[in-house]
């Protein structure tokens, strides 16, 4: 399993990525699951990726043109003018690396599925979010829908309905991610540490902060220890409930 | 889907069950999931079920050898000088009924599947909680492990690891569950209003405090508008962490 969260926020993209691949509880490794592509001034992008690390490590590769000398390549992601023809061409890659694993007569365990979490900004334009599907499809988020989570989505999402605000500063934004990204750890073996985060701020163009924070961070740490005891104090704080009435 | 939960508290045990039962989101309908079985005196049981609902109500029914004129009838379940006879009882009932309908060549597009959490007290024995598998076999719970959650059981758990203590009052779990059950209704509509409670308090050997909690109740809103309020400043509370260093 996998866990990444992307959040379009007022000042503008904030992306978190655990790090741990699994096939089987016994078989764990280490693998980064945040990706940029970055051409100072033009373009910012990053993918989040959940899903078979084989099929998401061929679609990177691919939209960077891996196959060729590194003298030859000129992604095309690198030169598509809009973020939406970026979605399609991203959709497009993962759709054909499943339908290449499949059509093959190839048999695994797990599925060969994979899904994306695409955003980032093109000079001239807004910054925007995508979650992009298997089926090379993709959604965008808005207003309504302001972050998307893939993986597993469900323990840490509570807290992300219940606490995002647009106008947070990257700080609070970030306090946010480690409290969803910590209920899912603390539940999910196939979610572990350490953490990626980037942030995007709307029209730097260019790679802002990107942290990775591992088991011993203190901030972590800190917000892990905290939110129990907060937790606590919240369930405490609410009314008394009658159950005599 | 389905949530339920049952909690192993000092005092005794407590229940909750929400009543939505759907094929698909266009068909959904309302069944309590949550029986009990009662000698005062002698024996309190009660059963939550989760799963195929046709395949629940089945083991109930038989379980209440409702294929016997009422007078004849001499349920197992009432006689059984143990839980964990009990506990046995329960799980080969529900794996004969979910094999009856998987040999018969019968297709569904769920499975036949269902759980069940099993909690009770017998004279002259300590109050027991088990969680009975679809294989007919059974887990208990224990100091480490105790309570157990069946149905949609993600967005509810975190709060329900970071705040369960074995000595709550009756109110503080019924607290508790709420909060579990309103995080879980906010995410999915398969789990829905209205919720059935009951509490077993150890040695009195009959039927405790049954509700139902209704979508116009008033500790429900009470705790469901706090517990937003409460966890955003739960959130705020959490130590400021610094980006930079």
């Amino acid at each position: 399993m996998t866990y990444c969260v992307g959040m379009r926020l007022n000042n503008g993209l904030v992306f978190m990525s655990d790090t741990r691949t699994n096939a089987g509880v016994d078989n764990i490794s280490s693998f980064c699951k945040m990706r940029t592509f970055s051409e100072p001034g033009e373009r910012f992008i990053t993918i989040l990726s959940a899903g078979n690390l084989a099929t998401t490590q061929a679609v990177i590769s691919k939209l960077e043109e891996r196959n060729k000398a590194p003298e030859d390549r000129a992604p095309s992601i690198m030169e598509a003018p809009t973020m939406f023809q970026i979605a399609r061409l991203v959709g497009d890659m993962l759709k054909e690396t499943i339908a290449e694993n499949a059509m093959t007569g190839q048999r695994a365990d797990a599925a060969f599925n994979a899904t994306l979490i695409l955003g980032g900004q093109i000079k001239g334009s807004e910054p925007r979010l995508f979650l992009v599907y298997p089926e090379g499809n993709f959604v965008e988020a808005s207003d309504d829908t302001p972050f998307f989570q893939i993986g597993e989505t469900k323990y840490g999402k509570p807290i992300l309905v219940r606490a995002f605000e647009p106008d947070m500063t990257w700080e609070q934004a970030t306090k946010l991610l480690l409290v969803s990204f910590d209920s899912t750890i603390k539940a999910n073996l196939s979610v572990g540490l350490p953490l990626d985060l980037q942030v995007y701020e709307t029209d730097t163009l260019q790679q802002g902060l990107r942290r990775r924070i591992a088991a011993d961070d203190a901030s972590y740490h800190a917000i892990s220890n905290g939110w129990g005891t907060a937790l606590k104090s919240a369930f405490d704080s609410l009314p008394d409930i009658d159950l005599n009435n």
